[in-house]
């Protein structure tokens, strides 16, 4: 089997890392990040923190260096979805490619350049700590099920899942992993934006009334949009919430360490995704357009030029 | 006739230099700020910009040293409003007291401490420079009305209005001041915590279409609760939204130097004001709801030990 990660970041290179441990698996990775990519090809990838391993995949920024492969692991931010599938999308001519990215909307963009498609969500996350070295920070497992409109057939499926977990990453091979997927996002759409706004860590967000009411504003309007769309939520989000609160107390969420560094975040894919399925079906969603119209005026007030 | 200026920042301080060039007016200033009254005592009250005068109002941080008033005019942030009028409520012990602050809520605790009250709403903008030395950044007028539940006589607002017109600030005499105050308190709610969210100035913030998008959402809610409370704003919100668009495109809004240099802001008197009005009058105001919660995290991020 051979196995192309599509942004090999932290969570990429964890995929590819674990992959890259079975003997019967050829892993590549496409990463522009040519520091990165070196240093896989000079020294290996390593993992430390909740994994710890080292693993040889080979890497390159050149699409045309890569061999055709049977799946395709896409790993990039979701902003990075487009041009990175346009540039790798003869590794997948006849390949099945599996978003684990966050957000929705995703699968739909890859479904434009690979055969078939698999929807994903993923719990592990991570940092890159130096050039080949990736430290996993959370541990968790991984959903992934054919994208109905594209879909990779269920053999696919449950074959790349067991590879997966195989390797060290658990992963559920479902018939339908769009509750998961919803799940995490209607989370995160939540929780992750009002962390960059307000500049708390979630559970202080969560300990001062209002904003708990606006989290879960938030989550009641993303719940509403997948009922609309007929997806059931895998978990109560308010559940999540108060969960991450007890867990997770002092975390800065993804987007608010994003917001201290100025780097463009995943917003339209997470709440002006809700936004977007919520015109789709006829469902209003004013908070999460809220939400989405002050990040996206933040991300603009870093790059602006008058 | 002798008038009491509550809180003597920028704002009071144009009222108080303006007054106390009058012959016939005594006026003092209540502050905490005790430079700003030692200089004010030492070397007078000094205003530049679009106002250039010098005048010696007499000032105090010690209600107990200023007489019994004719007249009060509160300037103080909202959030101050309770304590200046409780430490300064034997001076207006048969005076009438004329709010001139932003947002609303304001004449409701004035009303607790003074046997007469105005509302009034005022435009002019200004900045202490140093202690004694206010600079005037925008003139405007003011208006001033009776407060309905504990009003002063239509005598008094149309004495005050002419001193104050005199003295060069112009100031309109209304049996309803209301639709002055709710106008500039819809603008505000709409623009002001906009600024502070995103980082970007007003004009800039208008540029981004969903931005603008949340600006017009917030003050469509401003008019309906203004319309259920019986008032009815003196002009369209959304014509002084692009208004302020052509005419100050990159200035940067006053709670956006708060939220800059972590000062509190009064957004409970705006978008809270609002939310509270609705909640009175069955108006939902989601958004107001929504962006109040937002500042007062924010708020919360600056001060919290944990």
């Amino acid at each position: 089997m051979k196995v192309c990660i599509v942004g090999c970041g932290a969570i990429g290179s964890l995929f590819a890392a674990h992959l890259a441990t079975l003997a019967d698996v050829e892993v590549w990775a496409y990463d522009l990040d040519q520091a990165h990519v070196d240093a896989i090809n000079a020294g290996g990838l390593r993992l430390s923190g909740k994994s710890t391993l080292h693993s040889r995949p080979k890497a390159s920024s050149d699409p045309a260096a890569i061999p055709p492969c049977d799946f395709g692991i896409v790993a990039t931010k979701s902003l990075h979805t487009r041009p990175a599938m346009a540039a790798t999308a003869a590794v997948f001519r006849n390949g099945a490619v599996c978003s684990v990215q966050n957000g929705v909307g995703n699968e739909e963009i890859i479904a434009e350049y690979a055969p078939r498609v698999m929807r994903g969500t993923t719990f592990p996350a991570g940092r890159i700590v130096a050039p080949g070295h990736v430290q996993q920070d959370t541990g968790g497992k991984t959903w992934i099920g054919p994208f109905e409109p594209k879909p990779a057939s269920m053999a696919e499926v449950t074959a790349l899942a067991e590879k997966l977990t195989q390797s060290g990453m658990e992963t559920l091979a479902m018939e339908d992993a769009r509750g998961a997927q919803w799940t995490k996002l209607i989370f995160n759409a939540a929780t992750n934006p009002i962390g960059a706004l307000t500049g708390l860590p979630h559970g202080v967000a969560c300990d001062q009334p209002r904003v708990r009411a606006l989290i879960s504003g938030l989550a009641a309007e993303g719940v509403a949009v997948a009922k609309a769309l007929g997806i059931t939520p895998d978990s109560d989000p308010e559940k999540l919430i108060d969960h991450a609160r007890e867990v997770a107390y002092l975390h800065k969420a993804s987007m608010l360490q994003d917001a201290l560094a100025h780097r463009r975040t995943e917003i339209a894919a997470l709440n002006g995704g809700i936004v977007q399925f919520g015109e789709q079906t006829g469902v209003p969603t004013p908070l999460n357009r809220a939400i989405w119209a002050l990040i996206e005026g933040m991300e603009h007030s870093w790059t602006r030029k008058d």
